[in-house]
């Protein structure tokens, strides 16, 4: 419940030790049919990551105790397979009904992660933006087929104390038997959003004049092109049919 | 590190205040630009539970304290917006790149809600079969479009103390700066699927001959037709370029 996102850390790094809990927390998470469908990377190179920073601008890519790189991985279920079993399971493999499901694997795994690094007197946060450039990451790791970087873990010695953010009403969130009306739904988010404008506006950095709903809003409407990662997870085999 | 998935429960039923802790827990997780992209139901009427709970011929579907449907919901961001901005969001909500965060969110929110009732005394299991009938679930639910159930997460009472199921080897699955050659991570998945034999062997229920890879590999080999997920997240206006 005491959790926040920690963006600036103390140049301390982790030690063998503490790499090596949160991993294995990350590993006690449940797995769908026991798949395991993930891989963590630890991007320790200095001029790797001083190269992920700048191309994400994000300066705690680079200065943390440790990064992880969490990626899908359905490629180690196929390793023991003859080269006639592989040809079988690209079907499977390829299905967009899979890779959700090694992405839900990924995310149990992470979400771990990030709780044993708390409890040892850490700070992390889950970076999106790794994928920025998700073929220069793909490159730079070596994945092969059928393993995609989602998101990185930055862990390390908080620098910093940020305000817990406060989330969303549990009634817009939670419902019983029932999706509620959109009527409903509205009432809520409405009072959530003048909470998050007070939030933003009175936090202790990052002021800032914005709401909940209408900052999406905002960034959903962009025309980004988005194909990029389509067209990369195609060529990994995954998210075919 | 305690985790294992219970299955069975004893028939007692979560308090408000469980379920409420819970899934405050769950929001505590972090999410993708603060999206909060997830709901969850709980399913609490008798005779859906049960209907569930035949369709998916798992008993602790309908036999449990508490039982959460967790959802990858991005309608919720759309609500405040106007019809115009309705218009202009649907690109973005339907790239093939945007869905997989909402997973995401909904995952590790779903993590923290399991690692919740564990620290509440409580079992927890995680079950994706939920989807078995997703256009069932999906209607039962009154599911608007852009809300997707993903799995269930059964929380209770133990009535069993499973072993601990043990995971591949930290070797096989956390590598520093690159991806590792099919070889090196061969030898490791060899040594697990040795352990993995004596562990279905030897532990106190549903004992069998099998080891981790060939198992997953006569499942992925199948040709289930898995387009039914595709064509129904194109329904929901998700997944589509």
């Amino acid at each position: 419940m005491n959790h926040r996102s920690i963006r600036k850390f103390k140049n301390i790094p982790l030690t063998t030790m503490q790499i090596e809990a949160i991993v294995r927390a990350a590993q006690m998470a449940s797995s769908s049919r026991f798949m395991q469908a993930y891989s963590i990377i630890g991007l320790t190179d200095p001029a790797l990551k001083h190269e992920l920073s700048e191309i994400t601008k994000t300066p705690y890519m680079e200065e943390n105790g440790h990064l992880f790189i969490f990626c899908a991985d359905l490629q180690r279920l196929t390793l023991m397979a003859d080269e006639q079993e592989k040809q079988e399971m690209r079907i499977m493999l390829g299905s967009s009904a899979l890779y959700p499901i090694a992405v839900t694997d990924t995310a149990l795994a992470a979400q771990n992660a990030v709780l044993a690094a708390e409890s040892l007197g850490l700070g992390a946060v889950i970076m999106g933006s790794v994928t920025q450039d998700i073929r220069w990451l793909d490159r730079m790791l070596s994945l092969p087929d059928y393993v995609v970087p989602l998101f990185g873990v930055a862990v390390g010695v908080p620098d910093q104390q940020p305000e817990i953010k406060p989330r969303l009403p549990l009634e817009a969130v939670y419902f019983e038997n029932c999706y509620p009306s959109e009527r409903d739904l509205q009432a809520h988010i409405q009072a959530y959003d003048d909470d998050m404008r007070h939030y933003y506006q009175n936090r202790s950095g990052n002021n800032r004049n914005a709401c909940w709903s209408r900052s999406h809003i905002e960034l959903l409407k962009l025309p980004i092109p988005l194909d990029d990662m389509t067209e990369y997870l195609h060529g990994k085999g995954l998210n075919l049919t």
